[in-house]
């Protein structure tokens, strides 16, 4: 055994616990840049809530809702002139993924001037970012518990994660009865996402021990909720389940990182602005099935979970979950194409390396291209 | 589910870590006050390498090494004074958990004037310690994993532990190998005291999810690793469990609290300065066997553990363990007396009152005598 842990996050779980949103974001500042989306959190009324609690406590308000799916560096740096301009001393992300991680690298652009991708390459280094208070609407990304923040360059469409321990928030607000409100098949793709992230982190060679039990214990809520929640027929402590299977599944990826079903789909996402969850539903079947023998063990662990007996079960279970959340689909059927597989596998080796480092199995060029086009 | 979960611990954690002291230490300060014991550490050698590996880094250290089993408020005050008057800007506790109790103490005292015990009993409130570095070379205690810092007034011997977040130390070196030349006597009382931390923080009435978990995992652990180590049948695996499991004891409790045994063991090491452990081996079989029907399917998970069936079989295989430790003795055994009984009911009530609320059986005032009675 041979690891460092720490992880500083500080995690508030419950149903009703956006009721503490006021009260927590407090403690942190007084002027709130409120990071959402265009459009579901004032269908559902939340986003008239949040503002509500914050300015019962004397908090004011500020609310930048131009956050879409695969946020971009542009749009991040739209959020940071607002949060400079407004002199805004806490920011907040309420919505799913894109929310967060944008929130995230608004709170970071804050302190660090220049080009945001400059720090995500490393070419740059920060340690600052403005206090962050992550409310997730959706049970996916986990962003509520780690550092990451994904973001697309659309000049070039790099996507790929800033990692910053100062993008952690110094409190998340959980509750799982905010996730009530996401229809089925955004359930599908997020609930697919966070036992992706369980996963990859599960098998990554820089896994260590706490991450095991944990992941392991999130696969289990996951095999337990997610289809039931698909299909309707889920109750509140199916909801519970799920969302805190995929904070674990945040916290998991921050310790072990993510391996090649996340390292594959980034391009693909990054191209064709797909929803990341299709984009891994597509992959992970794909990747998984070149890399079974690299570590039987812990798939067949897995596939125990997933309602298998061996290792040789895994991508069957896997592939019947797909097919029960009406996700088995190529990534053909989200619009990319042959002629996309070489750009994809470049990409690839460009913002991924990473990941694929940390995946039980090596893939070289040859092998990820084949692993593309055998998913389209 | 219905949970708050923050630790911010820095855990490095394996073979050989010990050698990164200086750097880890580098980071927080230049001129360290060095707690440990009076014997163990210069015994092995470990002192000299700890000062030489902090020397090469070019840090002053200033050695206190005047703690003792239980360690008392008055060490923690000389300690301090020490501290103060050579201007030390680091604090780092070397040894067991008295030892890392103590360095916490000397820590926070450094910013908080007055009687320590103000602190405790929630008279006075602090927020500021000295950074600190924790080195454990027992594995029982689990403090280099939490805030808690367990002193003893000599005054009224009042036994219990300050708990405030600025205890917890930047880094903790959790190094298995130093664990290598503890006496086996040791490593029972110890080992038994790190699954006590296991048991209690899992049947809490607060614990939660990953507090679960992580505890049942470490039970497991212990019951692979430490009859072995006893007997001097154990290899570095071995002590690689233990000393994980220990720590995962440590942020357990900090998380989910000790329970009654943990509450009814203070009173008596605090009257009587006996081994903590040896207390929690008369009493725990006591207490376990008052509390099994209010949490009957939790103590079936752990009699499974330890290699029973049901949970009629907890008490049972907990004492074939002590007997396989040769800690199968009464607080009688100990020194303690039938006239020490009330006075140790009352100080218990007054102590240990959070220990006992989280506790899943209520206990009263007469069936805490008749608990200590049977302990006898």
């Amino acid at each position: 055994m041979d690891f460092n842990y720490y992880l500083p996050v500080n995690l508030m779980f419950g149903p009703g616990k956006i009721n503490l949103l006021g009260m927590e974001t407090k403690k942190y500042g007084t002027k709130a840049l409120l990071v959402t989306g265009t459009h579901s959190t004032k269908a559902s009324g939340l986003l008239d809530k949040a503002c509500r609690l914050l300015e019962q406590e004397g908090i004011e308000v500020v609310v930048f809702d131009q956050v879409n799916q695969n946020p971009t560096t542009t749009t991040a740096s739209e959020g940071n002139a607002i949060a400079k301009r407004e002199k805004c001393d806490v920011v907040i992300g309420l919505g799913g993924g894109s929310i967060m991680d944008c929130a995230k690298a608004i709170a970071f652009m804050y302190y660090n001037d220049g080009e945001i991708f400059d720090y995500i390459f490393g070419v740059k280094s920060g340690s600052q970012s403005l206090p962050l208070i992550q409310v997730p609407t959706t049970c996916g990304t986990g962003s509520e518990g780690n550092c990451f923040a994904v973001l697309t360059n659309p000049l070039n469409n790099d996507k790929k994660s800033l990692k910053n321990m100062s993008s952690v928030a110094k409190v998340s607000i959980i509750d799982p009865d905010l996730m009530k409100t996401m229809p089925k098949e955004l359930i599908a793709t997020v609930g697919f996402d966070a036992l992706c992230h369980n996963m990859e982190a599960y098998i990554s060679k820089i896994t260590q021990p706490l991450v095991e039990i944990q992941t392991l214990y999130s696969i289990r809520l996951i095999a337990d909720s997610l289809v039931r929640l698909y299909e309707g027929k889920g109750n509140s402590e199916d909801y519970e389940k799920l969302t805190l299977a995929s904070t674990i599944g945040g916290m998991s990826i921050n310790m072990a990182g993510v391996t090649a079903a996340h390292g594959l789909e980034h391009p693909a996402s990054g191209l064709k602005d797909i929803a990341h969850g299709k984009g891994l539903a597509a992959l992970s079947p794909v990747v998984y099935e070149a890399t079974i023998d690299s570590a039987p063990e812990k798939f067949r662990q897995m596939a125990q979970l997933l309602g298998g007996k061996t290792e040789l079960d895994f991508v069957p279970v896997l592939n019947e979950m797909l097919g029960a959340l009406n996700l088995k689909i190529t990534l053909g059927s989200l619009g990319l194409k042959k002629e996309d597989v070489e750009w994809m596998t470049d990409n690839c080796l460009k913002v991924s390396a990473p990941s694929l480092s940390v995946h039980p199995k090596s893939f070289g060029r040859d092998e990820i291209m084949e692993l593309y086009y055998k998913s389209i």
